[in-house]
């Protein structure tokens, strides 16, 4: 391996990081830890990928490329004698206000592209709760959603054109006419190419915005508000739950006036005409009424925020429960949500682990937590109790991963979820693109 | 071939097409002829769709699949000894209007899912102008754009999950998640896989609609006027412009007091809201306006719907001028516009032909139409041209095809519009899902 140190010292110089206390830091994701990769390099160009994908070939090392590594399936974990490639540096952002479109590297923080949208009337809309950290090139490999997907679609559905570099070291550049190979790249996890840019569609910005909270004293009658507004017409930008046990964590951590022991919904309508926009939340006002709920309306953009800050602060808030959690990433059709989520609440008690419930309820995306502690709780008991929740999943029709991907970790449900006909045509187009093992080995499939 | 017509007999007994005069109309599409089909069957079922797969892969035979066969590339013409599938007896449908969902098998045709989902407020947006007649199938092999997918996109943005018979007769029903098998079906025009259902997001029908019509004299300002009123923010829903040769057609044909001479630009805003609706349109008609145009509002729905008339008449009313036509398909930036529009123009004097162009301008996908007499002018020369016209759409950062696909037509451009190393990855993308060449060969790959 000296030799293959020496070469990336010669071709990356300091952004080949090779000592264990520079690597250290790649070995995790959000979720899981890995062991220590034989070298992270950070390129600046396709070029550079081309280069290393050329030297990893040569060597016969693998590649495991790194957005953020805000996932949590551990997609961007390395194995043993990887080479972690960090596209933090590819960050290149060019706008066309005109064409509404941006041409991003993969290392552009996804908020970024808001932002730099923004003078211009316009807006990116795949928004994942991860978004001030998580970067473009992430979202692409997990085909990212967050909030706003449920009004605005996923990360996939804003692709116009991506770049990539394949197995052999070759640069793509594709729209998504016949064959869409870019399709096929967005949501492989970095399983079938090192994607090195992608063209992007904006949106303009919508005018207006309304925000109400509503608490329900149980979260099935939630659910059930959930389904009824959709089917009564509201299309909601934004549809959050929190379940008890986390409105009663982020109280303990901001004290911000939250009803204990209830289920918040948190909703937010968006549009160009402010009666609009105001009409649709009242549907979903009234909505909510009828199934027992409490609301309480945002008056101004202030309250708005501080609503919201309640959901973004679930997770650090849960992290003062317990040091340790495992966040599942599932997705149901709506109707199954009150079942669901009453099942995973059952199975926590059944365990005696704490489990708190949130997610993007719209899409029936839910991100059951199972907290727990090293020291006085057995971590093979959360992942049995992971497992179980995940069959709740698939046993109401839904799906294995609602925007974090595979991965590692659930890897091993692939055959539960998918059939053995399918699952073989998966390897066949891994081994079609990557027959040499190259990228991200181990993940996705079992 | 006795043992396969009697197998065909006895699996679909009046469904297994096999006299010279039921299987002559299923030799075209709306473009190209090609010659006599072994045989043409019309399956009901995914089972029947998996027996036939069986049998031409037992008796090495190919198989085409065909939808309403409107398509505008070849993609549904046979070859010598070929199997037809037409999928015209599978047309189940089922809403599901809380979940804002249909399933449909691919004879469905397209308008009949926005029709039959109309009571429930909704609507399936990615229209082709062909809507009556055209199919989901085909539309999902062609990844169907229409006047609506400027603001709304198009057939695979709007597909959650994907059924279809692989080349071994094993059906898969898959899912969006990775890898995004279905992702790469759409748009492969029946060579990677035969579609036998889909489940496809339905939208809330906006409350408003309204239409102007505008007539610049000529289309390098229409195209200046667009590229404008869409950087000022306007989104509309349909953005259709006619060249002077459609608008004389069209007036020929109807009568309707179009402008002759003139180039006419078509623009329907839709939304919630009355104002906004009409605000957008006026931000239209001041830049139009601002560029030349002589400018008129429709007053009412069925002003509206004359408008309308004249864009969908096109087609017919270039059937007088000459009896025969090749119909391009090309996407450019909407930037480039002007000059393609006039590159082409000029080509068309060139070369002594008449050429029309019309299309989606929002999306920079125009249809430059030769038309031509056999009797009089020389086809080889009309294909010519048309090379010449791809070559234009290229040359200004344009695609081969913006809604038709590659087909039989575009195959042998696909070598200047596409890198080798790229369509070494389309061979191999074929032959791993394909390996036997079951489905659709000579399609697509040159």
């Amino acid at each position: 391996m000296v030799g293959v140190r020496a070469e990336l010292k010669a071709l990356f110089g300091p952004r080949a990081l090779l000592s264990p206390a520079e690597k250290g830091v790649y070995r995790y994701d959000a979720i899981l830890v890995g062991p220590e990769p034989l070298a992270v390099v950070l390129p600046e160009t396709r070029e550079e990928v081309q280069a290393l994908v050329r030297l990893a070939r040569k060597h016969g090392l693998s590649l495991v490329a790194r957005g953020a590594g805000s996932g949590l399936s551990g997609g961007a974990v390395p194995e043993e004698g990887a080479i972690v490639v960090a596209f933090t540096r590819m960050a290149r952002l060019e706008l066309d206000p005109v064409g509404r479109t941006a041409w991003a590297e993969p290392g552009v923080t996804t908020a970024r592209i808001s932002e730099e949208a923004r003078p211009y009337g316009l807006f990116y809309p795949p928004d994942p709760a991860s978004w001030r950290t998580s970067s473009l090139g992430g979202n692409l490999g997990e085909n990212a959603g967050g909030p706003l997907c449920f009004k605005y679609g996923v990360t996939g559905d804003y692709v116009l054109e991506l770049e990539f570099v394949d197995s052999w070291g070759e640069v793509h550049r594709l729209g998504r006419q016949a064959y869409d190979l870019p399709g096929l790249l967005i949501g492989s996890e970095g399983t079938l190419g090192l994607i090195t840019g992608a063209r992007v569609r904006l949106l303009p910005l919508p005018r207006y915005r309304a925000t109400l909270m509503a608490a329900f004293p149980e979260v099935g009658a939630l659910a059930e508000a959930v389904s009824r507004a959709i089917a009564l017409g509201a299309v909601p930008a934004r549809l959050e739950f929190l379940d008890p046990v986390s409105v009663n964590a982020v109280e303990d951590y901001l004290g911000m006036g939250l009803p204990r022991g209830h289920a918040l919904l948190l909703v937010e309508t968006d549009g160009d005409d402010l009666e609009v926009v105001e009409e649709e939340l009242s549907l979903v006002e009234e909505t909510a009424k009828e199934l027992g709920a409490r609301v309480q309306r945002a008056k101004d953009e202030r309250e708005a925020e501080a609503l919201w800050r309640a959901r973004r602060s679930v997770s650090p808030a849960l992290g003062r429960i317990r040091p340790k959690r495992v966040n599942e990433d599932i997705a149901v059709p709506r109707s199954e949500l009150p079942k669901v989520v009453r099942e995973i609440a059952a199975l926590g008690e059944a365990y005696g682990l704490v489990v708190a419930q949130f997610g993007h309820i719209g899409d029936g995306n839910l991100h059951p937590n199972i907290l727990f502690d090293p020291r006085r709780e057995r971590e093979e008991r959360v992942w049995e109790l992971a497992h179980e929740i995940a069959r709740v999943a698939l046993r109401h029709g839904g799906v294995l991963s609602g925007e974090h991907g595979i991965g590692l970790m659930k890897r091993a449900f692939m055959e539960e979820a998918v059939d053995e006909g399918t699952l073989e045509a998966f390897r066949t187009v891994k081994a079609t693109l990557d027959p040499h093992g190259l990228l991200n080995p181990g993940k996705v499939l079992p």
